[in-house]
C-alpha cells in the first residue's frame, strides 16, 4: 500500500484490514439472512446463546452481522467468541469491538452481551464441548493447516496440476474433515455451522478469476518479472505458494455425503459471486489512479505475509520490505495503466450444517 | 526504565510486565494451594471446567497457576478465560500463552484446554450467567472503576484524610459490591471466587510500606521535587492520584457480613506479606546499582500510565516522555545512592467466597 493510500485508510479511523476488505464485509452482510434462518431453525431456549466467528481478523467485517444476531435473539444472553491465529492483531479487534475507533460498538446499551476471543486455530477444538449454538466463519477456511508442496508456475493451488494438485487436494480433504470434526465437538445438539468460504463455483469461477484479468495470473506474472530481473531468486519464485485451497461444491459436500461426519447434516449449500466493490466503483468514477490506489491494498491485506515469507531470511527486513513495496507498486501501476478487467470478485461456497 | 534495563528485559524474551513483576508471580505461586483447596471443595463433575483470571495483564504471572489447575483437574476439559481492560496488550498475552516467547506453554500436550480472552472490565459481567467454576483475580481489584477525587499531598488514597478519604472509601464500597454482584451472576452453584488483592493488614502495612523507606512517600516526594523545580505545574502535581484503594480486611468482609451479597458466602480471609524479591536479592549481591536498575521497572510497570495521564495534554508526547523518564531516573538514583530500606513488599488480602 502506498503511503498515500495508507494515510487514507488511517484517516478513516478503523482497522486497516476491515477497510481494505470492504468486499469481505459485503459478503458477510449478504450472508446475514442465511445466518438468521439458521438461528430461527434452532429450538428456542433461555440459556446464554454462544456464537463463534472463526477467522475474524480485526472483527470489523462481521460487526453488523453480530449486532443483528444479538438483536434477533434479544433479550437472550449472548456470547460472541472471536477466533483467529495467534499472530492476528487482537489489540486492533478489541479497539474496534469496544468502540475505540469510529465504528459504533454493539456493546453500547446491550449489557447482556459477552465478548470473548481465542487464538486457537479452527484446526483444533476452540471451545469446550457442546457449548456452541452457532459456529460461523467467513472467508477464512480456504487457508490450510499447512502448505503441502510448492506450486510450480503459480502462486495458488487453483492452478496446480498433477502431483502438486493431488497433494493440495488430499491436504484439503483432511483439513475440511478436521474442521468439521472439531465443530461437531463444539456444537450443541441442534446447533448450526455456517461456512462462507472461498471456492470454485459450477462455472469454474473463483476469487479474482470471474472474467477479465485474472488476479492470480497477475500475481504470478509480476513475481516472475522480479525473478527475470534478478530481484528475487528462483527459490523465492517457487516458494511463493499461498497455503490455500479453493474447494468445489462436491469437495465441500463429500464428508457429509460419505458419512464421515455422521453427526453433522448438510442443510444448505450454494455458490454466490459478490462483485469487486473497487472495480464496480471504477465503472462510476472512471479514475484509474483512484481505482489502483483503492484496490491494491485489498490484495495486499491477505497476500503480503506469504510474499514476505517466501523471501530468503538472509535478506534484511528492510530489503524484504523494499521488494514487497516494489511488488505491489508494480501491481498498482498495471491497474493504473490498463484498469479495464481488473478486479477481485468474491466466489464463495455457502454451507449450513446441523449438529444432530 | 532505562534503555539498558529495557534491553535487559527484552533480552529475556518475555513480556515486560511479567518480568518486571516477578514478585506478583511469587504472590500467585504462593496462593496456588488456596486455589487447589477451593477446587477440591467443589462438587466433582465431568462437564468442562471454567476458570477466569481477571486483570491478567500479559498472563505471564499466572501461567504456572493455570497449568497446575489444569493438571489437578485432568483429564477434565478446562477453559481459562483471561480478562483485562481493552487497553491491555492482548497480543503479548497470546504470544506468551501460545508459546511465542521463551516461557513454556501449557497448551503443549494438553489438547483438552481452551484459552479465551475478554476485554470486559470486572466492573461488568464478563462471562455468561452461571458458567464459571473458579473466578480468580490477583493484584488487580485495588484498581477502582473511577477516580473519585484527587488526593492532596499524596499519589495514593492510602494517605488521604477527611473528605478525600471518605470519597475513596465510599467508591471502594460500591466497587467491591459491584465486583461481587457480577461474580455472583457468573459463578455456578458451588463455584468459588478467589481474590488476592492489595489491602491493608492488621498491622497497618500495605504495598511498599512495611518498614524501611515508604514507596508511596517516595513517589510523592520526587513528584513534589519536580513541581518545586517548575518541571511540572501545581495542577499536574495534584492530578497525580492513582485510581486505587487498599481495603482493610473489615472492608473486604463488609458485604458478606451485612448480607448485601446473599448468594456469596465467605469461606476464608487472611492477609499475607510477600517480600520484595529485588530488595531480598540486594541483601545477597550488595550491588546498589543493580538493585536500582532491577527494582525501579517494577514500580514503573504499574504507575507509569497514571503519571503520564497526570501531565497536561498541552505537552507534546515527547515532552511527557522526557518528564516520565526524568521521574523514574530520579527514583533509580535515590535507590542507587541510598539503597537500604527501599523495596516493594506485597501486602495482600486473600479471600475465598462460595456461590450458593
Amino acid at each position: 500500500m502506498s503511503d498515500a493510500a495508507r494515510a487514507d485508510v488511517e484517516m478513516k479511523g478503523g482497522g486497516y484490514y476491515s477497510l481494505a476488505t470492504r468486499g469481505a464485509k459485503e459478503v458477510i452482510d449478504r450472508a446475514t439472512p442465511l445466518v438468521l434462518q439458521a438461528i430461527d431453525r434452532m429450538k428456542r431456549s433461555s440459556r446464554p446463546f454462544v456464537m463463534s466467528d472463526m477467522g475474524c481478523a480485526d472483527g470489523g467485517t462481521s460487526l453488523d452481522l453480530v449486532r443483528t444476531c444479538i438483536d434477533h435473539l434479544a433479550p437472550r444472553e449472548f456470547t460472541i467468541v472471536y477466533t483467529d491465529q495467534p499472530r492476528n492483531d487482537f489489540n486492533a479487534l478489541f479497539r474496534i469491538v469496544y468502540g475505540g475507533t469510529g465504528l459504533p460498538s454493539y456493546l453500547v446499551g446491550r449489557d447482556w452481551v459477552r465478548v470473548l476471543v481465542s487464538a486457537t486455530s479452527f484446526y483444533r477444538q476452540v471451545l469446550p464441548s457442546t457449548t456452541v449454538d452457532l459456529a460461523f466463519s467467513a472467508t477464512a477456511m480456504q487457508w490450510m493447516s499447512a502448505k503441502p508442496v510448492n506450486v510450480t508456475g503459480a502462486v495458488h493451488s487453483v492452478f496446480a496440476t498433477g502431483a502438486e494438485h493431488e497433494a493440495f487436494a488430499a491436504q484439503a480433504r483432511t483439513d475440511w474433515h478436521d474442521i468439521l470434526r472439531h465443530r461437531t465437538a463444539e456444537l450443541v445438539s441442534g446447533g448450526r455451522f455456517v461456512s462462507v468460504t472461498f471456492g470454485i463455483d459450477e462455472r469454474g469461477r473463483f476469487l479474482g478469476n470471474t472474467g477479465g484479468v485474472s488476479m492470480h495470473e497477475t500475481f504470478e506474472a509480476i513475481w516472475e518479472e522480479l525473478a527475470d530481473e534478478g530481484v528475487i531468486t528462483p527459490a523465492e519464485l517457487l516458494d511463493m505458494t499461498l497455503p490455500q485451497y479453493y474447494r468445489t461444491v462436491d469437495e465441500f459436500r463429500a464428508p457429509f455425503d460419505d458419512g464421515s461426519v455422521p453427526k453433522l447434516a448438510l442443510e444448505d449449500v450454494f455458490t454466490r459471486v459478490v462483485e469487486c466493490p473497487f472495480a464496480a466503483a471504477y465503472t462510476e468514477h472512471h479514475d484509474a489512479a483512484r481505482f489502483a490506489r483503492e484496490y491494491v491494498p485489498t490484495l495486499r491485506s491477505w497476500t503480503e505475509g506469504t510474499f514476505r515469507d517466501a523471501l530468503s531470511e538472509r535478506r534484511s527486513p528492510e530489503e524484504r520490505a523494499a521488494i514487497i513495496d516494489e511488488y505491489y507498486g508494480r501491481y498498482e501501476r498495471r491497474v493504473r495503466e490498463a484498469p479495464e478487467g481488473h478486479g477481485m470478485s468474491y466466489v464463495h461456497v455457502y454451507l449450513v450444517a446441523r449438529r444432530a
